[in-house]
């Protein structure tokens, strides 16, 4: 028998972490965690409180969008999450095994802006060496043929359109509605979600300070990048 | 023999949520709890300190603004929270039930810039199809007449001049003052309270980043709204 | 013999609230407790922490500036609090017994740019129907004379000049500086400097929101600052 | 035998001060204890969470970059501190023995900005009569060089062509990157971090409220530098 129990674990600690890091109130915000082998994620119960989760009432959906466990109504952004696994993360050795969505404030005010985050300075560049990019609004037709689908959709063309790469850039912002970000296991895509919100911030009083501020040289943003994620990155610890 | 202690525990436990959530320093803000069979509500008493209240320190009103149990001067807005009971508010079987007055930052700039709040996001279309309505101010003839009742007037006014329901609008800003809201009981009175002065601190961010920002295209608004509030809501767990 | 207790205790007790009601980092606000009847006021001791603090440390000066009691060095601020209830308090029935200096954010950030706090709303308007005044910076010769006693004269010469009665008033910027705010004692001085940084962030978001926002109308105002203040006064509970 | 215990609990203590002040997210934020007299500094481990630290996990580091104590990595910042203590701090009487870095998110919008941060008030002329530097970005060949080291000694040039004296100013911006501070002990340079997260809050504020905002006349900047800093200084306690 297969109760999925390591993912259910990992996104029930995972969604502990929004209100821990202030990502949103009351139910704002879902993370799911993806078991690629199996095909299947776990992700937050529609509508109930972070204080009343546990393991347990975690709901697993297959990349079909049927839930194999669980008697909860899965998170209603769940055809979202579903979209972005079976587009963004596809084999077993998928690196792509976790999401977040919030209605973080900063965040959320640059995607009411309808706004890329420029990579203003270093703390961006440490997580993507390009900004953070902004889709445009659905339409009215992928709306009424399923929203939750077609958002994730929209932000699988908003990558496909930029030539851009998920696995290089963890962060998008859907217009007019708030941020999505993802990571190598759901603890990373909420991590992202932090971090995410804290560049919004930063990027808002940078904003108000200079209105005509411009990008880092890319230069700048390269080294950071590497110096984290390229093959000869020297940030932490060595990895026994 | 009745004391009313329903609706003076829903309002006790209402009224804790306002330091809780930060919606107010010190006594700046009052939840009410209505009984619409006995046509009386519970509110906070004037002026005494979140920590020191009790069940048995809420007042109740009756729909003629008197005082029908507890030895408290009740809130000084009660005035305004007897109007909107009795024009919001028809019969037992009443959908508005809780009300809530705070004088919570983010909202409060709003009302005093004198400016209703945009759909700017799916973040304000869960809770409303509609922009936050702004009152204009009150006329030096209504001060003098009664200021609080008046302000309730001024409420109702507003929503009967822009063809406005307020079981689908459950907030609003009176103009340089601060917000009122209001749910189908004490608890989701002041859950609006803090749901509006997050889309008011979202708002004023989105503001700053992009000053012509636009609200968002009516075709998602709808959805949003419709997946909340509409007859085929989805969003959250079935009720038994 | 008289160790000036109860002023060094509402003096303690009334400093603690700084760091609670985060008005001040480390040691970057003071609060004074006055005796007009002996003329002397308890004072925090200079640059000690506010977890060190006990009745103990606080220091007792007279009107002529001697201490009169403890044997640290009273807060660098002490000659501005003297010349304040020098000026501001007189006879033993004097009602303003406190004083409170912070270095708050948003009322320094006025203070910095230099302009009076307008009534933008009823949150202002019942602590004052006035704007929030702003002094004129301290000249040259005023600094090299004494800066500290120059910064008591500087707030007294501006509540004259414009025809202020600190009593209706217990709010000003000092240019450049930061805020005094004072009360009936040393309590309600830290409370209307909590209550002037929240007015000064509600201005400050206001002013984002509607650069050109506009007073409140006075007959608003007045029905805010009487309905606390007047001789009819209905807020909170009646005193027995 | 040395194993630089006392740097080691210095640098300890305050990297703890960094999540306790808000000074940094996660990891993004490190102090180094100098010892002038061995020529070597305690720093953070890089990429290790502040309370997965202890005394032990410190590195100790040479003026040459040579690690004489401990096994995991240092901050990836180390370079950046090892020049500073170089060029800064010469001698065993070297007052300047304490670096810190931050991504703290007031400073670091105003690095973003790449602007100065004037002057404004009295909250900044305490802790230094002049504005707060910002430098110029790296150059590519520097970059290329060695960036961290290259960083370090950005903020030597910076400070030579301004003719300043890091012990009269010890804060720098770098640009497009965040701040870095420093002082008599690791304890005073992450304080620094603190007072100028705080003075960058306040001039972004202050610019909101007037774009124009002009700085405090010298002689009111003078008069507060001295205050604590002269010869003459009369702030905190006299030390026995």
């Amino acid at each position: 028998m297969d109760d999925y129990k390591n993912i259910r674990e990992e996104a029930f600690e995972a969604n502990l972490e929004i209100p821990k890091r202030n990502l949103a109130i009351y139910t704002w915000g879902n993370v799911s965690a993806f078991d690629p082998g199996k095909g299947v994620f776990a992700i937050k119960p529609s509508g109930v409180a972070y204080d009343k989760l546990a393991p347990s009432s975690m709901v697993v959906v297959d990349l079909e969008g049927k839930t194999v466990f669980g008697t909860l109504n899965p998170s209603s952004d769940t055809e979202t999450h579903r979209i972005l696994y079976r587009e963004f993360s596809s084999g077993a050795s998928s690196a792509l095994r976790g999401i977040t969505h919030t209605h973080s404030p900063y965040a959320t005010s640059w995607a009411q802006a309808r706004k890329p985050v420029p990579v203003f300075g270093t703390t961006h560049a440490d997580y993507g060496a390009e900004p953070i990019p902004c889709t445009a609004y659905l339409s009215e037709e992928a709306v009424k043929n399923n929203y939750e689908r077609e958002t994730g959709n929209l932000i699988v063309e908003t990558f496909r359109l930029e030539n851009r790469d998920p696995l290089r850039m963890p962060m998008v912002l859907v217009a007019g509605h708030g941020p999505f970000t993802w990571g190598k296991n759901a603890a990373e895509a909420v991590y992202h979600a932090a971090v995410l919100e804290e560049i919004c911030k930063i990027g808002c009083f940078t904003t108000l300070l200079n209105p005509g501020a411009e990008p880092l040289p890319s230069h700048i943003i390269r080294k950071h990048w590497e110096r984290k994620h390229g093959s000869g990155a020297s940030y932490g610890q060595r990895k026994s």
